[in-house]
């Protein structure tokens, strides 16, 4: 094992990008266009991510969050991480339809008290235009208003999920040497998305990451499901103003030892009669390796546990179990991977500290995930594994269609973006009548594991 | 074109059969077993279908259903035909899974007047140990109860969806080479199934003919279903026992110029507290091909058409529109296929009259479909036509996952069979983001008529 750090350095990048903001600017101004990543920043992945290092620095596989490296860096550093950072954001139709639907669960994420370090997240975010220097787009929202508005929560969401959008984006597609295909998209109803998608790569079969901004006034379906899951509303008029957002991401490796990673981090506000508003975030990262590699396991739920850690030391045990609890494919017996966390509905104990507990996570997404794609990109792999992987991206169908309450709140929305809803389905998948790995094999461990799901840390 | 007509003569496989049945019986006593089929009547599928023949005369493509071929040809060889269509029949659990399923519409297939030739269907139907003979499997229920019986509606679908089910494996397996795997098994709450699957043969890439006989106490759910189609049941101390029973298969070929068919035949029968019997039939029977073959689509329809019109002149139109209706991927905007017939709730004018049509219609469907593989068996076939069948794939994925009521039904059921309901699923199928043919090409074609169906005939 290697001890390997994260951090960003990128002093070049930084000018070349301002030099081109202007003409990035003009291009992206025509919401709706679909278009090639911009040739000036995101064009060249390689020149966009030079800063960002991977160390090998021993034998035991720690993975620092960007938030945890750029504390550890030197002050100018850490700028530049941070102006890079701001590279990216984008919401998913998914995860904001994800955000809408889940409405059968009382469960809620709470914090009964909280970890003084997570106040350590409440970290500069420096200004808006440099920021949007580095996404894969535009933000949705207009970049004048985001600076007008710049204190709203709203505002530092979608600049938190844009930038969580192009870090990942960027990190893949220095792995892969192949670009994202970048689709802006509007909502006639208000709002829109910026859809990433990169298809048939070297190393991933499919990567897609989404961010979605919408809004307008909350159906009666909606503002019921809302009251199911607790929340009691008063609309104006019968007239709901809700705002939602969300950046989420699947990608598929060609590679069988290669797992597949998914995360969605999102936010909804909702205004009532009197004015007030009410909000809370959810989200999660989880992992569906096609092989059990215990060590990629402890990795993934180390970074992972590190980062709640910071906040309350029962969130990661809590998020973990709903993980499990979540993704679980009923009708197989089997859950979808091996988990990770996920959570709902946090609006507690303050918007400020949830919105640090949310920044956490989503920059551990790169953490959490690329070390193991690097660990494992030239492995060899036989046609039976190759089979084995396709056999297991069918179960990720059925769950995602079957069960996934934003796949199925999305489908069956009227107006919903459904190439951006379905990208989380893989290039290719198959089902095989009674497969049944036989006993001893690696395809029957990996089998137990998604039976009896287990701790990893 | 060619005018091909399909008709049964077979002695020698009935003197064969016959030498055979004792052995046959004792291999299949047991239920739940999961063994190749007999080697001596359906192991050796031509010799076993060595009277079935097609004949090519002249430029047309007519295709004449058994019950047709039947009228038309001799006493003797129709009494032989008969015997062998007794060959088999397979219920699905999917089938049956559809049938209490299907709650939120209120359409009843009604049949105001009929007509007069349907009577004709109402032939003799032999012996049961006899018919027994060429089924794939034992039936489920016991033949000796059978035997009992005999004159039992259940008994007679039952028989029905053995043999529909053997005479569809029967005519694959003789255009493929391969054989179908059989495997019984037991419903702990009463009754069970035969699930017969030839996977990755020379021409079927995955073929599933299913058959399920289940029966017990109607739940709760199931019951208040029934109500929100208009049945009012009176259960005895909250019980209301019920049986139900059905025929269901899908079959995906290798070639993408030979269309996937789906076929599902449905009986349910339910017990009031007085000891009155409810009963109703559904099913249907439609055409999903990747290209766009007007020859092919109106011999496939017209040849719904014929069996209809024999019932009713209204069947084929009504039943047609519903099809169009129920296959619908909605979040696509698109049909699956091409359609062909569906209907359920039939239970008039009479329970003879009904299953007479639903005995026309079972027996259409090797006529409706073998003319079709043979047809396109030898067409070759580019790269792109392969990747284009599997993105159409990937929405026949979407449509049962998402919509299909006995899926759905099925995968929320404990105790079902989860690989007999998605056997439906093809062997391998692929998502591609943002697929859209370009204009005037023959896929673009294609999804024009998903888009807005077409009458056929």
């Amino acid at each position: 094992m290697a001890t390997i750090v994260f951090c960003s350095v990128n002093k070049t990048a930084q000018t070349t990008a301002r030099r081109c903001l202007t003409s990035h600017l003009k291009k992206l101004s025509s919401a709706g266009e679909s278009r090639p990543p911009s040739t000036c920043i995101h064009g060249n992945p390689v020149a966009s991510l030079l800063g960002t290092r991977w160390f090998s620095r021993g034998c035991s596989v720690r993975f620092m969050s960007r938030g945890t490296a750029g504390r550890s860096a030197s002050g100018r550093t850490r700028r530049a991480a941070l102006a890079l950072s701001g590279a990216a954001a984008v919401t998913a139709a998914a995860a904001v339809a994800g955000f809408l639907a889940n409405a059968n669960h009382f469960q809620r994420a709470e914090m009964a008290t909280k970890v003084s370090q997570a106040a350590e997240e409440s970290e500069q975010e420096g200004e808006i235009l440099e920021r949007c220097m580095g996404f894969m787009s535009l933000p949705v929202t207009n970049v004048g208003v985001l600076e007008e508005r710049k204190e709203e929560m709203r505002t530092r969401m979608e600049m938190l999920i844009m930038e969580t959008q192009a870090d990942f984006c960027k990190a893949l597609q220095v792995v892969d040497g192949g670009t994202f295909k970048v689709d802006r998209w509007q909502r006639n109803e208000g709002g829109g998305g910026i859809s990433c998608v990169m298809q048939d790569g070297k190393v991933f079969e499919k990567a897609g990451v989404n961010v979605s901004v919408v809004f307008g006034n909350l159906t009666e379906e909606a503002a019921r499901q809302m009251k199911s899951r607790g929340k009691v509303l008063k609309g104006k008029d019968g007239k709901l103003p809700f705002c939602a957002m969300g950046v989420s991401s699947v990608i598929h490796p060609k590679n069988p030892h290669i797992p597949t990673v998914h995360f969605n981090y999102r936010y909804f506000e909702i205004e009532e009669e009197d004015g007030t508003k009410q909000w809370w975030f959810g989200g999660g990262t989880d992992l569906t390796p096609v092989y059990v590699n215990k060590e990629d396991a402890f990795h993934f739920h180390n970074t992972l546990k590190e980062a709640c850690d910071k906040h309350h030391l029962q969130y990661y045990p809590d998020f973990k179990k709903w993980c499990d609890r979540y993704f679980y494919v009923r009708h197989r017996g089997e859950t979808r991977g091996i988990g990770g966390i996920f959570f709902d509905d946090l609006d507690s104990p303050s918007q400020e500290e949830a919105f640090n507990f949310v920044k956490s996570c989503s920059r551990t997404v790169v953490p959490c995930y690329l070390p193991i794609v690097y660990k494992h990109l030239n492995d060899s792999f036989t046609d039976e594994e190759k089979d084995w992987q396709q056999v297991r991206r069918g179960r990720y169908v059925e769950f995602n269609l079957v069960y996934d309450r934003g796949v199925k709140f999305g489908l069956a929305t009227p107006g919903s973006r459904i190439e951006s809803i379905l990208m989380s389905l893989p290039l290719t998948a198959k089902w095989e009548y009674m497969h049944e790995p036989a006993k001893g094999t690696l395809e029957a461990e990996m089998l137990e594991v998604l039976r009896n799901p287990k701790e990893w840390v």
